[in-house]
């Protein structure tokens, strides 16, 4: 299939040319903002509605974009918590890009936003490709997803600046060890920084923030 | 992106057209092949693991097919299991192909096999558009995952056969109802067939063959 590949080279090209465009756009606007990714009920929504409650405690503002597929329940839930927020639907694609995320700041009030959460669509695959313009990348998985996922995943491991390591609180009953994930982290990536948190009752969120050097 | 569209209808049509000799050669040997779809972790090693000691406990053959972005922890699971294997390793595509299965089938020992399982890789995006030639879709999600997958992933759930809701042991920790699930299920897809598993106990493993029509 040789013929994507050149196709996907350019695409990629006038993506990461888009993602400057973002990023430049966000920082005019004195937003800092980052990319999270992760699988399907890693707990990605949850992680960023406790970073924007500490984050409310420090005077700061958040702001949320909701990537997925197909439905809009992330983007209600951050909008029930008072967020400024908005929802891209990718149809069939399995991954936001800058473009679709350059629409989307311009409908979100970014003066009134500090830090933006751009939540991607549900997978470790494709996300990994495509540079949104973000300050970081944040990938969260689950301890219930199994003990393989870096070695699964060692790509957007590799390139991705924390892995949080959520739902700590069911290491034990799914029999996954959070170290042995922290250890494949470092193989892949040496320099990035594994955060444990159990975000339903907000344990690790305060290490999270500093993490993202807030 | 329409660039990338019409290169995409082209291959899709190829990939038809090799599903269709992937189904024939299958069918030469006898075999009934499934193709199994679901999310990282959602336990699709362990379910198809449980349903090969339930065919060999009526004298039926199973075969496995791993298919990773990376790694072969699933392959040598099915290998220790004492399956006839294989693994295919897609590098930066975040799904399994006609293509690839073809190769890999002629690999395979297809005539000491009876029901030949293809892992497909771990997202419920992109598998979604690539038939393999199997004889039914299978998708395995776990409870784990939240209660939102199925209306966050309308189309794989759409065309999918048997919906396997694993971990319904979790359900109560994580706060997932299994039967909303599957009111969601019905709702996308009339005639699919929702079975409900623990597969780590067996759970649920002799409906699911019923389901597949074994």
């Amino acid at each position: 299939m040789h013929e994507i590949r050149v196709g996907f080279e350019d695409i990629l090209k006038k993506q990461l040319e888009l993602a400057g465009k973002n990023y430049e756009l966000l920082s005019t606007h004195g937003v800092k903002a980052f990319n999270v990714m992760g699988a399907i009920g890693s707990g990605k929504t949850t992680v960023i509605l406790r970073l924007a409650e500490a984050l409310r405690r420090r005077g700061l503002r958040a702001g949320a974009v909701a990537g997925d597929v197909a439905g809009d329940d992330d983007y209600r839930r951050f909008r029930q918590a008072g967020l400024p927020a908005a929802n891209i639907n990718t149809g069939d694609d399995c991954h936001l890009d800058a473009h679709r995320v350059h629409h989307i700041l311009e409908e979100l009030p970014l003066d009134e936003i500090d830090i933006l959460f751009i939540e991607n669509v549900g997978n470790l695959v494709c996300p990994a490709d495509f540079p949104l313009g973000t300050e970081m990348d944040i990938v969260v998985i689950s301890v219930t997803e199994g003990g393989d996922m870096v070695r699964k995943h060692p790509k957007i491991f590799a390139q991705t600046d924390v892995m949080v390591i959520n739902k700590v609180d069911l290491a034990e009953v799914v029999g996954v060890d959070p170290q042995r994930l922290v250890a494949d982290y470092r193989t892949v990536n040496p320099h990035g920084i594994a955060i444990l948190t159990d975000a339903k009752i907000g344990r690790g969120i305060e290490e999270l923030l500093s993490a993202l050097g807030i």
